[in-house]
This record gives structure tokens, C-alpha cells and sequence, in this order.
């Protein structure tokens, strides 16, 4: 819900538009009307010789807490190449084969989580702007109760959990009660 | 990019934010920043007997085109409920089984496209208010020169490829030329 029109400036106001069965923000002047739709956040998995790559984060929400690089999707990329932009923003890392892993559905915050799984080329890592530190985890290390997103953990226990069984499957998720997210 | 700020309604400049790396909208009066982010498009292959369910538009864009049930998702829903949503509206049709089927990074065009696969209930179609009519067709009689979108002409390929290995995977595709879509 917009209370001014992006295009010209005037108020809108709440009404379903011809054709349409919901409310949306309508311009009264120029009858410009306003979508409004889910983000896709994209992030990745990144794994060097057996531990995963972490950051811990710099800026709200949930500064210093720990986190997958992940972040808003941005027009005019790919869901790979914007998985592979936030590891590099904010942790300084490359993805070597690119897979996918999970999608969550995360409808009380009109999100899509999207996590890509590869391996941390070189090794190499550092912290970007956004973040405090990385670091490696072995499995046992993993900080779980300072974890910043409850689609960071689900995705972690799964990753987890296919890795122990030797294989990696794509998971689809559904994220119902949302907390501190 | 806009004009005018949805937040007061006064204009707006493009600037690169602190700490941000992309020019952004941003208000010259409140300081609010706009971000715009890909859409995702939501849509199903449902299947009744062998044969595959098709709308024909009564809408631009490609009215009178083909097309499998899809549409923008809309916030508070999952992925799986647009899917179905979609395929309610214009066909009113309903998917049991709903699997996720194809992901189609479509960035020269701000989408990305995602399709689940299901079983046509009971095999009820009938047109929506979206579409002229709705048919169910077999392999043989797609009516491929008259498919309204590239990535459900990618989606139906990958769905018979799959259906003839008699195993079905999900798919991460990347659409990089649109051409009238």
C-alpha cells in the first residue's frame, strides 16, 4: 500500500481494479495502478574442504549475529548470479559449481528464499561491508544458536542432513511462523 | 526507476545510497528509498490421462496465444498456493500432487518464471475470465507455433523429455534472448 502515486505524485486510493479481485493502490489522477509482489532473496552454501562458509553480520536487522551470504535479488541478474554477486559482497567468496538447493516460501514477509549450494574456490574469504567477519565452521562449530535467519538454519539442518546420506537433492520449503525474521 | 516518491509524493533523484552500489529512487524530501526487484511469475503443467492443459489468452499481452496457467504471485502466498491460484482463475482447474517443476531465470525482463507439475482433478477445466477457452492436448497435438510465452514452451519441452525418460526432475533454466515475450 502507497499513500502518492511513483508516477505523477498525486494520492492513490484502495480499490480493485477492473479485471483484478484485489485492492491495490490506484492513482486518482493518472489511474496508475500499484503492484505489489514477493522478493526473491538469494544466497548460497559455500563449502571448503568439509566446513561452511559464514559471515556475521555487520548491519540490522540481526547485526552480529551469523548468516549465509544472502541477500535481495536485483533486476537484470540471474537467481545464480545474484547468489553468486552476495557471497563476493559480503564475504569476498566464489562459488565454484553452482547449484540449487533451497527455496523457501516465506509468505508472512511476502519473501522467496533461494540458496544456492557449492564449493569455496581457493578457499579464500573475507569480510565485505556488510559483515563483521567470516569464517569456516566444521559441522560440530556451527554457531546455531546465534544464527540471524530461521531460512539460514533450515537450510543449514538440510544441508546437513544430505550431506551425511551422500547426496544433495533440491528441497522445497515452507517457512510458516515467522520469528524475529 | 520513478519519479515521484510513494511515500509524500514529492520527486525523486537517482543516486547511488551509503553504503549501497546501485542508483537508486530516493526521496529529495523524505530520504525514502526505492528499490525495485524481479518479479516471479507462477504457473503449472497439470496433466489429465496423458494430455496437457492449455488456456488460450483473452488478455495482452499474446491474446489468442497459448499458454499454461500463470500469473504474477501476489504477497502472502506461497509458491505452491500462486501456482494453483493461477491455474484456478484461468482454467478453473485444481492440481493434486503439485510437484515444483521448471525455475526460468528470465533477467532481460526483471522475472523469473517458476512452474510446479500435477494431476488435472477429475479432469474439470473451463475458461476463466483471463482466457477465451481451455483445452486439454496430447503430445501430438501441442499447438506449438502458437504458444504464447518462451519459458512455457521451455517448460512443456523439459515436461515431455522427462515424461518419455519416464523420470521427473526439477529444472533450473536461464531464457537470455526474449523475443516478444
Amino acid at each position: 500500500m502507497i499513500p502518492f502515486c511513483p508516477q505523477c505524485g498525486q494520492p492513490t486510493r484502495q480499490r480493485v481494479p477492473a479485471g483484478d479481485n484485489r485492492k491495490r493502490s490506484v492513482c486518482g489522477a493518472c489511474g496508475y495502478i500499484h503492484y505489489e509482489n514477493p522478493r526473491l532473496v538469494l544466497g548460497a552454501v559455500v563449502e571448503w574442504r568439509g566446513e561452511i562458509l559464514l559471515c556475521r553480520r555487520a548491519i540490522e536487522p540481526r547485526a552480529g549475529l551469523w548468516t549465509l551470504p544472502a541477500g535481495f535479488m536485483e533486476n537484470g541478474e540471474s537467481m545464480e548470479e545474484a547468489a553468486a554477486r552476495e557471497s563476493r559482497e559480503e564475504a569476498h567468496a566464489c562459488i565454484d559449481q553452482p547449484q540449487l538447493f533451497t527455496l523457501v516460501d516465506v509468505p508472512a514477509i511476502d519473501q522467496v528464499h533461494v540458496f544456492y549450494r557449492g564449493i569455496l574456490r581457493d578457499g579464500q574469504h573475507a569480510p565485505g561491508e556488510e559483515s563483521l567477519e567470516t569464517a569456516l565452521f566444521s559441522e560440530a562449530r556451527i554457531p546455531w544458536s546465534q544464527l540471524a535467519f530461521q531460512t539460514v538454519r533450515l537450510t543449514l539442518e538440510h544441508y546437513l542432513e544430505d550431506r551425511r546420506a551422500g547426496t544433495f537433492r533440491s528441497h522445497c520449503l515452507l517457512l510458516q511462523h515467522v520469528k524475529n525474521h
